[in-house]
């Protein structure tokens, strides 16, 4: 396997403005007041232009779960022990949690790609095991993972897009599962935003405002240790990310390249999604924000993304799930935008006429 | 026909508490951080205590969408000619207007009943014809209807609610057409609220800024026309409503007494639920609010309706189309409270566990 994360630099594939530009033509002549089906209108004339069609789908969807274990979790971060990781991979595969139940719903194919974890996971046709290691080191005692463990989980996440194009997938939703990546992903975005622990922290999976506060102490030392190591966003992902987070950004990147739309799930997805950005120029115009997260510290990561999500509705239980429950949306704006009649057709008066 | 509206007086049915609770308790139970599905959680617990089941469902979905004109078109309050109203009955049961659309694509029945239009309308097998008038009076100029007429518009939408039992429908929606409606909304949302035409009246299909000041204009005459005959729902409903406004009042206060639950549409359809809980006592319970539309009026009928709307995507078009685009969420809701495995069962650890 090549070791070197050189790709992820390339540039992203540029945007189809004649299509997009279509797109937006028809848009104005559908049979409804301009403007009227607000960001239902916006996202088709988007997907148009990110798929090259004056007339998008999303009805293949290719959504890939990363677990892995963190080092982090012996610092006392988490609700839930450990060993829940892998039981909850066990559980995603024969059908149980909310990823699974809500793939199932839309038609989505559901890969689970484990990068490493502390507890055993069963052998299941739906879980692909390319352990990384048994997760990170503690980031809050020295840098999460080597160069070389960073290069193969975004490999990971770049060949889990490389099976989505086999596919033929319309768009790319990616997930994560890892018992302590909340504290990963808020020092990640403390380093990615220059903003101090205070700011990205938040009670994750559900700790107390002790908890909070001790979480909060743990992302500030890890700060403090690893210092201008964090300013190179490869850097910050090595010391502070995850397996699972470094295999999204690898994938939000590869997606971009190869021209795969990406729906972006809720916090942790969304500071790989901006790690993304700061690696691969133009990545972020392939991303569409699923949903605004319950996580507080949701609200600057979007910022930065500099998108709006389409759906609030205080979900804040990761594993691509909130992408998935957004599916439904991207669908009927595009069935509207290619199926309803324009004013020609059916022969409606138009504004002022 | 009853000419009488006694019936929409009485009270809604109640609500399954020990459904709602069952329903409670599973949501605890399942392999997720407790609260981390957000609305959904919530959404699904209280269509539990609505069907009285631990396990709801949202899949035959009954969508009837009321259509009128109104006179008040007359006073150059809408952006379009009023000949739109007929036109697009026809468009909706070709198939070719964004609630078909939305309807084919999420396998809701629509009906289209027209309430009276001042153009034809075709006849067609969706198309139900219930004329009342061609269209309403001049709201700012008199009474838009008599006693008689609202009698039939309410017992019209009470009759379209019990074509939703007959087919057990799990789920109600209703939609509008009329142009000139924003207008006669705005005006009983006005009486219903106690404020003044400035509050409520908005751009509604695309008025500029001169038009929307034209349009406060005739509503704030016509509340001071009507005075206090306002200031009882039904004076309110016969004074400034629409024949689609009072049938979909009407056919809330329908489901909410034979316990059918509401998935209300934005400002139009909210200013008749609005209505409908002023009426029959309890209404309120049986409504979820499917989206905040971008008519700046809306937001002063939602608080007064005291929930939060599922989406928030900028839509304005009417048609139940925002209500229409909800359903995957509430059908996700249920899927997701019915197929996620417990803790117990998935042999996941609990927090702190």
């Amino acid at each position: 396997m090549n070791a070197s994360n050189d790709w992820v630099r390339q540039p992203a594939r540029a945007l189809d403005r004649q299509a997009r530009r279509a797109a937006r033509a028809r848009q104005a002549r559908l049979t409804k007041p301009a403007g009227a089906l607000g960001r239902l209108e916006t996202v088709a004339v988007r997907l148009a232009g990110m798929q090259g069609s004056e007339r998008p789908e999303a009805e293949r969807v290719h959504l890939c779960v990363f677990a892995a274990d963190h080092g982090v979790a012996a610092a006392g971060v988490s609700a839930y022990p450990q060993a829940v990781t892998g039981q909850m991979i066990a559980n995603m595969a024969a059908g149980g949690a909310a990823v699974s139940v809500v793939a199932t719903a839309i038609g989505a194919r559901l890969e689970l790609i484990v990068l490493g974890t502390v507890s055993p996971v069963p052998l299941h046709p739906r879980i692909r095991l390319e352990p990384i290691a048994a997760g990170t080191a503690n980031l809050a005692q020295g840098p999460a993972m080597t160069a070389a463990q960073l290069a193969r989980a975004m490999a990971a996440g770049r060949a889990a897009v490389g099976r989505a194009l086999e596919d033929r997938a319309q768009l790319f939703i990616g997930g994560e599962m890892g018992i302590g990546n909340t504290t990963a992903a808020a020092a990640l975005a403390c380093a990615l935003l220059s903003r101090p622990a205070a700011e990205l922290v938040g009670p994750g999976t559900g700790l107390d405002r002790a908890g909070v506060a001790h979480k909060g102490a743990v992302v500030a030392r890890a700060l403090a240790l690893h210092g201008a190591a964090l300013s190179d966003p490869l850097g910050a992902l090595a010391r502070v990310g995850g397996f699972e987070i470094a295999a999204l950004a690898g994938a939000y990147c590869a997606c971009a390249q190869s021209g795969l739309p990406v729906l972006v799930d809720g916090f942790i997805s969304s500071v790989a999604a901006l790690a993304a950005t700061r690696l691969c120029d133009g990545a972020g115009q392939w991303m569409l924000l699923a949903h605004a997260s319950a996580e507080p510290g949701h609200r600057l990561v979007v910022e930065a993304l500099g998108d709006q999500p389409l759906l609030d509705l205080g979900m804040r239980l990761g594993e691509g799930s909130g992408a998935a429950v957004a599916v439904p949306l991207l669908r009927l704006a595009c069935v509207l935008h290619n199926g309803m009649a324009t004013f020609d057709e059916a022969r409606v008066s138009g504004a002022d006429g």
